[in-house]
């Protein structure tokens, strides 16, 4: 097992009808409060409006920070900063998935800063303080709800990149999984793919064959994840199932499954940051792609990680089963397992962005080895 | 899938030599340190010493309290408290296990508090506030270490019961395998039996089927902790499996493996304590007679959890095999599996001790209840 420091001090809210805690919550964090949502399902299914009426209720004042993409960009992040300071918040709601969430991490930490925060994905700076963050999920899938990272999106130098730091863990997160009902199916297979990725990159970069404990939760998390997915494509409106993905997504990335294995490189989410910065397309859809492609680059050197998951997982006996069943996984729920889904034929260009970024997550990757993985995807 | 919050924000150093972090780690908590000790061992194979060395290097000035026995008591935290105050600390570093630790928690948050510490165990007081706790683990078990409960005994009211609360939460708890080498094997089991018993109290108490995240996790951790003790009874100072154990006992009590699992009743827990409270016996000792007695007692209204476990932990098919199985493993690791080990025969003013602590847990048991599980462990 290898030496890891852990800390994780977000508070979790979860259960059916937690919704109404926003208002205790929110008491808690201040008087005046920037909420940050995406593109408007929020608004339409009615969930912002009840979150403004819990603030109104309890005079916290508020303002609206909307429209933030999928492969949430840095623009609005300094929109928000603009707000944030115009407005005088005290704290920072994001009502959303990741790409809310994340943004809204990125202003709490941008306006406690004088540069541009674009420096905390760099490398340039660190996150040193941020404004109090708490987060009403409406999708499970990234896990920011439960970590310190923010990935944000930088259009002019086509980079999707990754900050990390303490004072972007949210102080509060209210996890209520009828709120995730009503997400159409290929965002739930995405979301899936996801949570599935997240603690995959953590079991399949080492070869250490002495994590059982931690090889467990991973192989939990991936079971639990596949049969909940399953039934969701049955009854989207399954509420057990739901709250299976949803706690999954949140522990996923959390560091809890993962603590003391890897070390991580991360590098299928690497990969797929480079499609989406080209390409826009939804994270998980990229990864479904990557992943597979992924594995059998890498099986040889993981032959015994691969028979373990195969075992534990799916039942099956190698690790070309493995990776075969997984990616028949994906076919049935429909994620995309090729580039040519969506036409993807630029792969020097993504080869190039890729090498380029790898350095901010500390990989050294040869450009062959990238190239290959590219070709195994097309 | 129940309704939770979950919250921990212990801070945790895991790894060999990790020890060395005392230093860095203290400098952030104070400058004046009571340290709590057991009854030696730490003294004699040099961590002590080890701590007030680097204490020392960085000018924290520290007083002693040496002597917390196991199933730890009222009494030494009075004098703890009274020590802190003289000396004026401004944290508390335990090193050892379990006893050691509650005693610390109970110290810090009884030197806070103007009454008599024993409220916060009877529910009279809620601990508001604490000195910062630090945790050196030199014993694996009780997972004190990463929660926010202390477990102590008075023995003028033979009661061994819990407090709870988050000033209790350790800042930071340093976890290094190497200093649990030499744990005798006699402990190494009874250390191996708490942990799976932390986990199990929450496996067995409610047969919700839409748990299967949780489910995985906790099988899990008794499958890695029940080969780890069988890899540490052939060679004791095996470093991977200390690692695994180390980190099994942080998490099986800290309520991520377990949360939105249960409700947990602890039964097993309440009837062991008032075996140690009456005959100090070694609470693990005392938890292996305890659980394959309250499993037989319980699996008929737990039928599909039982043959879950079964298949899941045992590659075993019945509800009676599982049970046989754990209590055969007990037997293998020479934990006691019946009351007659320790010559107990007092059922009586045991189980009336029983009944009067489990309202402290938010317990209501029948008397018979009680007195079936404890005549199936005679």
């Amino acid at each position: 097992m290898n030496s890891f420091t852990f800390y994780n001090p977000v508070k979790v809210v979860f259960g059916r009808g937690r919704i109404n805690q926003v208002q205790s919550e929110a008491a808690k964090l201040g008087s005046r409060c920037l909420i940050v949502i995406g593109q408007g399902s929020v608004r339409k299914n009615g969930i912002l409006d009840k979150c403004i009426d819990m603030l109104d209720a309890i005079a916290v004042t508020h303002t609206l920070l909307q429209g933030v993409q999928p492969n949430p960009r840095i623009e609005m992040v300094y929109e928000g900063i603009r707000e944030a300071r115009k407005f005088k918040a005290d704290f920072t709601l994001a009502i959303g998935g990741g790409s809310s969430i994340d943004t809204a991490k990125a202003i709490a930490a941008g306006v406690m800063y004088d540069g541009d925060p674009w420096d905390f994905y760099t490398m340039k700076a660190e996150v040193a303080k941020a404004l109090p963050i708490m987060v009403l999920l409406t999708v499970a899938a990234t896990g920011s709800e439960m970590n310190s990272i923010s990935v944000i999106q930088n259009d002019s130098t086509r980079q999707k990149i990754r900050a990390q730091g303490h004072p972007m863990f949210p102080a509060v997160s209210i996890l209520d999984p009828e709120l995730t009902k009503t997400l159409p199916l290929d965002y739930t297979a995405y979301a899936s793919v996801d949570i599935i990725s997240h603690v995959l990159e953590g079991y399949f970069t080492s070869g250490d064959e002495h994590t059982p404990l931690q090889d467990g939760f991973t192989e939990s998390v991936v079971r639990s994840v596949i049969s909940g997915t399953y039934a969701l494509m049955k009854d989207p409106a399954d509420i057990e199932a739901r709250s299976t993905m949803m706690w999954a997504s949140s522990l996923a990335l959390s560091g809890f499954t993962t603590a003391g294995i890897g070390p991580f490189r991360f590098e299928n989410h690497l990969i797929e940051h480079a499609l989406s910065a080209y390409h826009d397309i939804p994270h998980g859809a990229g990864l479904s792609i990557v992943m597979p492609a992924w594995m059998k680059e890498n099986k040889k050197n993981l032959m015994h990680r691969f028979e373990k998951f195969a075992r534990n997982v799916f039942h099956a006996n190698t690790a070309d089963d493995a990776i075969e069943k997984l990616e028949g996984f994906f076919r049935e729920i429909n994620a995309p397992t090729s580039l040519s889904h969506y036409k993807i034929s630029n792969f020097k260009e993504l080869a190039e962005n890729i090498m380029e970024c790898a350095p901010t997550r500390g990989l050294v990757l040869q450009r062959e080895y990238v190239e290959r993985i590219l070709e195994r995807a097309k």
